[in-house]
């Protein structure tokens, strides 16, 4: 599968995700199955039709954003799912700086449900976007044990053997999660100690598929005199699913309050130790108004963050409402959107956006003309992801488009930020901390000529300002379903 | 165009330089541009003849050294330019080290000049190698500025919009920049708020070739109520050019004194802070002596060049003398020629210096047999650059060549030291610091035999020593034009 | 030479090696010598019987597994030799993370023989693994010396010119050495003060072929006035090999106390400093028990590894035994045997083993389906080289194989791990630190069902637990010559 091409069991998880909140949850999810079914057969059609497998896909016209379509369904559950953006590196080589180091994925469960353990050789971090209920981690002898609700931020320390419970009566629970992989660059494995039934990728039947890590040992290994039959517990029938259904008595169990015996995830270098769980919207908003806020925690201030280097960030827009022209000093951001809808501009130098080879030969071939740039811009909606790299000025919009239900619904954004200890925001518009204002007149002059003051003096609001109310006929156009575009500039 | 070939607006840019210290300034000017002019139309007439576009450039036979044709004029300016030095990287996969992040710039402006404001997503240090005037950045709502002189080093902070004057009354002011791109390793890019007219890269005439990165944005955005007809402002006439003239009152009112606001562009782990200036050459040298001195500024003393993590290094060396044989332990030294002539020897391993893939390839079958070295070397004037990995033995010789006219001119030569951190550097002779005078007998026994104890103890120099009076006939042909060599040792 | 094809000078290497023991060192030396000939003979008359050079190699079906046959012999010498573990990311490019900046060496030197003086383009760590001798090391104008014995550590900083004697009178010197280029992540480079003869690389006769790296600059630098006639030294006689005799008065002479004027090793920011030597196995082991014993130094407790960036392990296993499955949360360890034999198995995801490029393209189109796992595994003995990531659940076992004559030997490995600080070594058997004992009851009911809670209070023992006494079928195979693995699971 390519990252293009749409991956029908993605769709299923947000097909059910969004009957989590129906008022008949089952005869929706009922519904999503249908549809499931009848694309599965007509990918299995054409499959076995010859088509040429070996046709090149079209290559994503806009390298910095990903609908959530592309994301992957890496373990297919009934109870919930659990997609992964591909790495970005390995398709588009050019984004190789800092973004090779990253993966991103989100989580999402059902009420009464409990995600069997297992561990991955990558530092994490997760953002809860909706819902509550407890997560544990093990590591040696020890159990770190974390209540969750919306706004938490846990830091997960690479290889802990991790599981979670969903033990709230009708709500889904939704995390954002941030992967910076410990051997590989850009690739992680989930580790299962107990191997569970899963749907086949074929065709999603039941099927015997997730190994337990125990069973590639021999029999020396594992009958060994004093460390007893370990290969029995392996015979044992296995849960279907990763995420499976717990009883009431189990989740009570398994309910904890917060512990913090590991205070010591920042590097090793520092002397200084930390909690691994904070609310991030409980912080004061670095950036906000009456249109929106910007939360951002940064790891200078949040130790738990130095080991895997980033900030964290949410951002919430009101609707009809944009954050202004901005760019980062130095941080690259990586976007993804947990509720409302919207879109992005951002400017992209052209020389960084060859699609081929070559192309690329050829950009360089002429010596990286500078000063050209181009409109990258994205629709949003619910788990697509998009990327700001340090430097190019980009807009956040918060519209609400023709076809959903949810009339006035906030734009929010779970993003980190890669490279972001000693990051500035840098304005573009608006009253406070827009550069421009803050040149000489003369440095003005000499730039944009004489008009340009006037026109600085004029502008009242910061950070979040609202869109004109008359919507303007391009801005409807944003609204409709094949707006993505990839243009040189109007 | 690739890195062997001669871009004529790079050899106008440094013929235009040269005019400026020249008695008719204009009338100089005018055979350099007439010289472009007839280079361009003979390049354009090679083109549409129909020359096969494939053909394969002849690789650089060596490389660790990238004569002044061989940098790219980025920006072309009447008034001044801005030439970079390609990623060397990408044309040089074996030299994928610490490397890949740094590229090296050298900005030369003409007196009672402005150069428009702009941001790169880089950490940038500048080394001011000649002239005087301001250089100021803007971040969020702050402004900080700088009074710069020869010998001064100024780190910019990534992402801050910068502009400078050159406010002499009669000399140009020059510039060398590292930078560190912040985003992708070899790659960065310059931003303009506002655009400007642009010298064709075809024909050479004026055109509108630079955006303002604001005009990517659509309607909605820049004519959003609160933040006003922001679009008004780009519909101005442009200035001709990154580098305009300014009138003496602009040039007065944009000469500041120097700022410093910005305190903290250490590390984030750092507890210290730092001015963002301060003049080398105004420190003691590291080595000198009569014949020569070494300035170096390493980022343990120097926290304002922690975050780009190099050391800058300024070197002279009188005429008719050499640095002699020394190694670093473990830095690499980026050098760029800022004034004089000569020309620097070095010792490579033979199996890191293949040139095909073919190469390549059969080497890593051979096992990269060691212990073969090559003499790598090159001539030295302005503009010139070299790369010196850390181990490798190496001289720098100043010596006038036959054809300049400013005899007995000190070669100069600024460097930048990636992974300077602790770095040592071995001598090879001389009475000082020479590593093998530090060896017990017995051991430079075994190695040299019994003569080396005497040899050793007669040299008396240390650092720098001058050459023999009576020229070698080697010597002598190193000034010949063809004298750049690659071969095998003699 | 490809990595799988054995090279007839690396197993004489080892052959020679394995003399240094016997009652009839000569006679075993000649043995050696002859099959030596044998084979380079039939080598010779391979390649000229025109076989197609360009035949592909078979690919190692085991990418985590090194043999001692595929070591490079780097530098071959009566007296001795240095055998270096190919890059491992020019051919496993999918092993490109961490791994990609270390290499891994052996250095076996001979009684009363003294290594010529050279230094290399990376900073080291040697483990000795057996003998005794003094290694000495110069720096400017400041010599460092280190008694060594088996167990010590010693901490080389980045181009420190470095020479050492074996001073017994019977046994062999062995040392591993862990190896970081400072240049280019994969390669280093040996530079030789004063050249040497060496053993042809075709026909083993004694050819002058390594240089001095003085011999490279132009009689101009050599001639100097003032730093006298270097050439002279350099037209002395050769010694014979990189490894020579030297008589007792001169190992006398080189054989030093320890001295520690080089106490800053540990990176610039730090304020600590701490001397480059330490004993090892004179530490408490990390993990210990009647049956064996694993020794850990890190760079958080011996800053002299900081800069490396590795801790340093010693793992004795007593015969019959094994060290039971484990998984460490961060680092990977490079790991070398330096006695004994056994095997080693390891459980590792399906998709990171892909074997061709189609396999690599083919398993991304897949979209890394996880779960799958395979058993890695491999036979040990003296000089076997295995990598174990982090995260992937591995045992090391002892046992004494069939051909061997030296019965009830221990198992010795010699490790590095890399992004050591804050790892965790998690178990997943045994009494103390597994994590499976750890959980919740409730926790494991739902991952493993009702009788894992009895099976793991049975296990009594912990770390290292004997195998059973009556070897299986299974066992046995493992002793077989063709044993090494690399299946899907059974």
């Amino acid at each position: 599968m390519n990252l293009n091409e749409e991956d029908p069991r993605t769709e299923y998880f947000y097909c059910w995700q969004s009957c989590q909140t129906s008022e008949d949850t089952e005869e929706c999810e009922a519904a999503c199955r249908e549809r499931l079914d009848e694309q599965l057969e007509k990918q299995s059609q054409k499959e076995q039709g010859g088509e040429d497998q070996d046709e090149k896909p079209t290559s994503n016209p806009n390298p910095y954003y990903f609908p959530k379509s592309t994301l992957l369904n890496r373990f297919g559950a009934e109870e919930g799912g659990y997609v992964v953006l591909n790495s970005l590196t390995r398709l588009y080589p050019f984004l190789r700086g800092r973004l090779k180091n990253y993966r991103l994925a989100l989580f999402l469960t059902a009420p009464g449900t409990f995600v069997l353990p297992y561990h991955i050789d990558a530092e994490s971090a997760f953002v809860v976007s909706a819902g509550k209920g407890t997560l544990t981690f093990v590591v040696k002898n020890k159990k770190e044990s974390f209540k969750i609700e919306e706004g938490d931020v846990i830091r997960v320390p690479g290889g802990a053997t991790t599981y979670l419970i969903n033990d709230h009566s009708s709500e889904h629970l939704g995390l954002v999660q941030l992967i910076r992989p410990v051997n590989i660059p850009d690739l992680f494995e989930e580790f299962f100690p107990g191997g569970y039934k899963i749907r086949d990728r074929e065709d999603y039947s039941i099927s015997d598929d997730v190994e337990s890590y125990y069973s590639v040992f021999s029999n020396d290994i594992l009958e060994a005199p004093s460390i007893e039959q370990l290969q029995k517990a392996l015979g044992q029938q296995r849960p279907e699913g990763m995420i499976i259904k717990a009883s009431k008595e189990q989740l009570k169990a398994l309910s904890k309050q917060d512990t913090s015996w590991w205070r010591k995830l920042v590097p090793w270098w520092s002397s200084e130790d930390t909690d691994l769980k904070f609310n991030l919207q409980s912080q004061k908003p670095l950036h906000s108004n009456n249109y929106g806020k910007f939360y951002e925690a940064s790891p200078q201030e949040f130790k738990q963050l130095l080991d895997v280097n980033v900030s964290v960030v949410i951002v919430e827009i009101n609707s009809e409402t944009m954050m202004v022209p901005h760019y980062n000093s130095k941080a690259t951001y990586l976007m993804m959107v947990v509720s409302g809808t919207g879109w992005f501009e951002m400017a992209s130098p052209q020389f960084t956006l060859p699609e081929t080879e070559e192309e690329i030969e050829y950009q360089e071939d002429q010596g990286e003309q500078s000063g050209m740039y181009t409109k990258v811009s994205g629709k949003l909606s619910l788990g697509d992801v998009f990327v700001v790299p340090a430097g190019r000025p980009v807009v956040f919009v918060s519209r609400n488009n023709d076809e959903g239900n949810n009339q006035n619904q906030n734009l929010r954004i779970v993003g980190f930020g890669i490279n972001a200890p000693n990051n500035i925001r840098n304005f573009l518009a608006g009253q406070e901390d827009n550069i421009m204002k803050t040149m000489e007149s003369e440095a003005k002059q000499l730039t944009f000529g004489k008009e340009m003051e006037q026109l600085l003096s004029n502008q009242k609001q910061s950070y979040f300002v609202p869109l004109s109310t008359q919507k303007s006929e391009e801005g409807r156009n944003h609204s409709s379903p094949d707006w993505l575009q990839f243009n040189t500039k109007q």
